[in-house]
């Protein structure tokens, strides 16, 4: 390992993730708000280690995969740590294992809390809690890589360990230009939804914090009832952005260059959005019969309901605790499926559950036919059966961490679902789960010992498991020395 | 598909069918129960039909893989309902889906039961619902493939169907010979078992009973409390036994040839082995410090209670369901796990997990060589690419077959865990789940519409997915007219 180059690239990401905070600190100081103190201290240590570390020297070689894996996980590391100073500091989250289970939560776009309260935070506070999905959503170290070009030390890596989905769109040759059009298309979003929001009657302030947490599919929310209080139109609008939040970011600039055709055929956004309609209806129908009486009322929280939950951004418009186990459970299982591959949403990604669908079907034609070579496909193209190989082992990996994750939980004295839902809520990055964590319940009351397993698992979650993983697994495993 | 050739090895089965109720209608005989004219009728009605269907004229042609999926389907549902007969004549079920549940519950060797007290049923009745795990445990269709050779119409597509593990023990050349090599293994069992727990006090009754739900490991037993009443010395005679019934039965035989270094070397058993120790050593420290203050009680009820769940047994000494929950998912997770493949356990099998567990390895190991060719291997032996994608395929499919019945059990206002709790149960042939399926409790509250999808499931489960589910998908999925 070239801890040199480790210490140097996060260096740089420090430095980035220094001057991120000024907007938060900026609305500190006109706002004459206590808090000003924690963001100048967060800023000037952020900025003083990003510096240090940046200059540390090294050769000018080719990062290689292990490093690669370490900038990921002490970047991210680091970042959390850094960026729970303002709450902590400030009083605001008194515990520091809170404060930093809290930033864990941001910048992993999970948007689970342990805030009882958040109405009483300062602006300043509830600016970057949101902000910092805004930064995770797409990658503070993917940004870092767009701002600062000629690392000269293979960014590849670094953007194949945060974004390891199994494809990558190609349609921009080089590495910072696909980071860069990915930028472009994330503010486009951005903006588009604030400007919505502003003409459903927000405020600036609650526009753009509603709209990190949505195109970032965290769910972090200024007010204690999320969504709940707003109109349908707002509600709607919110509900179209997480959805679209949920879509590869590629599809979006094909879109904007007008591909419509090569977009529609896409294979993964076709389950995408069949999964959503048919939960929707699902759901609708469950609501209907059960538990509101009313189908219009139904039909709106349950879209608000799926789109929130299968993008694992979290917010919601009710509590969907109290609805019908059906409803309950569909919603528990489009939190494992999560969004598409290349989004800002977390879970397992629609195109490993459709690659999963695939096999099983040939394995089934293939009774039948047991010497046949029947490949697996989306549209002409061929999957190898590596990539296979891959989906199918990040999957059980995905359900073995789950289930472990589940075990160690139990041991808090919680009941069974709301030990399996919080699991389930923090590796899929969404938030909020069922009984004790059910959307008007909070993190707060668990064990310190919990908090820090919640935050790795958020991590784990957040890095699609292998990049940790493959980090502290044994030596000779890898074979390397 | 040549409906001659099924309908004429089905009627072939309802003979050797019409045969195995002749036990239970002698005690009925004996002694001068009720029950007799229910057996003497479903005997009658069995043996008739067996003889109208075995002579249907048909070429002597080798039938192909859909007659086998179709045979194995069918041949078990018929068993089933025929079953029922006694249990519903006698009265003592008066209700026709539950006494189809209890039957198939039976002969899938689940061990499910809609019955709130068993102890007021006819000896005889109580003999023929432990006598069906004995007979489904090792499958009445193999059982005729051995007693009635040369069908001469390719003995192998039922074989294949009706114990679809990933490997087949090649030790003897012949698929009768192996089926008869299978069934000496299994009476050996059955013999050294009723000795054991004759010795222990057993009446010969209850000793056959407690044998044919152990070997076969079903799980119905003739008192309420299951093996509750029971000494320590019955309680650990059960458990090995349910152990045993859990290891592939060619390990057996290979064992009474004296072949330890070949058996003890065998991967699968020495999965098996590690998955009952380590849950064993858990839950006794769970129990020891949060449940029963007493170390040796706590070993002695987790060693019955994970033996009894892992190899898909469902006997219980204690009520589980009123365990810590950290134990509880441990048993959850023991559920899927399952016996070993070859074995008479049901659950997704060991060597399934084991294949995962290498196939997650490698791909970490890929991460840092990724184009190096790793094959996943069992010893020396090399796992085709095939297998471990038919495997991956299976898991999958079981996990949506588990997540398709539980959305579909919690349309019968149960709560979720009662909901998964119960799927899982039956999918996995075990029998008592959590909650308001738990130990102490039955599946008499259900709906008759969740008993008839339980009693599908428990067929899920017990003929592994495939050969089911390949009957019933679009033909166009396998291409055949």
């Amino acid at each position: 390992m070239k801890f040199g180059a480790v210490v140097k690239v996060i260096g740089s990401i420090l430095i980035v993730d220094a001057f991120l905070m000024i907007p938060a600190l900026l609305i500190a100081f006109f706002l004459k708000e206590e808090s000003l103190f924690g963001f100048v201290l967060a800023f000037v240590v952020t900025l003083g280690l990003g510096f240090t570390m940046s200059r540390v020297k090294t050769q000018k070689k080719p990062i290689k995969i292990k490093e690669g894996l370490a900038i990921v996980t002490f970047g991210w590391i680091m970042v959390s740590l850094l960026g729970a100073i303002p709450f902590y500091v400030s009083g605001a989250i008194p515990n520091v294992i809170d404060a930093i289970f809290e930033t864990v939560s941001g910048f992993t776009t999970t948007g689970a809390s342990i805030l009882t309260d958040v109405e009483v935070l300062p602006k300043s506070l509830l600016f970057w809690r949101s902000f910092t999905h805004w930064i995770g959503g797409m990658g503070i170290l993917v940004f870092t890589l767009a701002l600062l070009p000629a690392h000269g030390m293979g960014g590849f890596q670094i953007f194949k360990a945060e974004a390891p989905g199994p494809t990558h769109g190609k349609i921009v040759p080089h590495i910072q230009n696909t980071a860069r059009m990915l930028y472009v298309t994330y503010i486009a979003l951005t903006l588009m939804q604030m400007i919505l929001l502003a003409l459903g009657g927000l405020s600036l302030f609650d526009a753009s914090v509603y709209t990190f947490g949505t195109v970032g599919t965290g769910g972090f929310a200024p007010y204690n009832d999320s969504v709940g209080g707003f109109s349908t139109y707002v509600q709607m609008v919110i509900s179209l952005f997480m959805v679209l939040a949920g879509v590869n970011f590629t599809l979006h600039f094909l879109l904007f260059k007008g591909k419509f055709k090569e977009v529609f055929s896409d294979n993964e956004l076709q389950t995408y959005l069949k999964f959503i309609v048919v939960a929707i209806i699902l759901v609708t129908i469950n609501l209907s019969i059960v538990h509101y009486d009313d189908v219009f009322h139904s039909l709106r929280d349950s879209i608000f309901q799926v789109s929130a939950i299968i993008t694992t951004t979290g917010y919601s418009t009710v509590d969907f605790q109290t609805w019908p186990d059906f409803s309950k459970f569909i919603l528990l299982g489009l939190m494992f499926i999560g969004g598409s591959a290349g989004s800002t949403a977390g879970g397992m990604k629609v195109i490993r559950i459709l690659i999963l669908f695939k096999l099983i079907k040939r394995e089934i034609s293939k009774i039948f036919h047991p010497n046949a070579f029947v490949p697996i496909k989306f549209g002409r193209k061929t999957i190898p059966n590596e990539v296979v190989a891959r989906v199918n082992s990040f999957l059980a990996l995905h359900l073995f961490v789950f289930i472990i994750g589940t075990l160690l939980i139990s041991l808090d004295n919680v009941d069974m679902i709301t030990a399996m839902s919080s699991v389930a809520a923090t590796l899929n990055n969404i938030g909020p789960g069922l009984e004790l964590v059910g959307p008007n319940e909070n993190y707060a009351a668990f064990s310190p010992m919990s908090k820090i397993l919640f935050s790795f698992i958020m991590l784990l979650g957040r890095l699609e498991l292998f990049t940790i993983i493959a980090l502290i697994v044994p030596q000779r495993w890898s074979k390397e020395s």
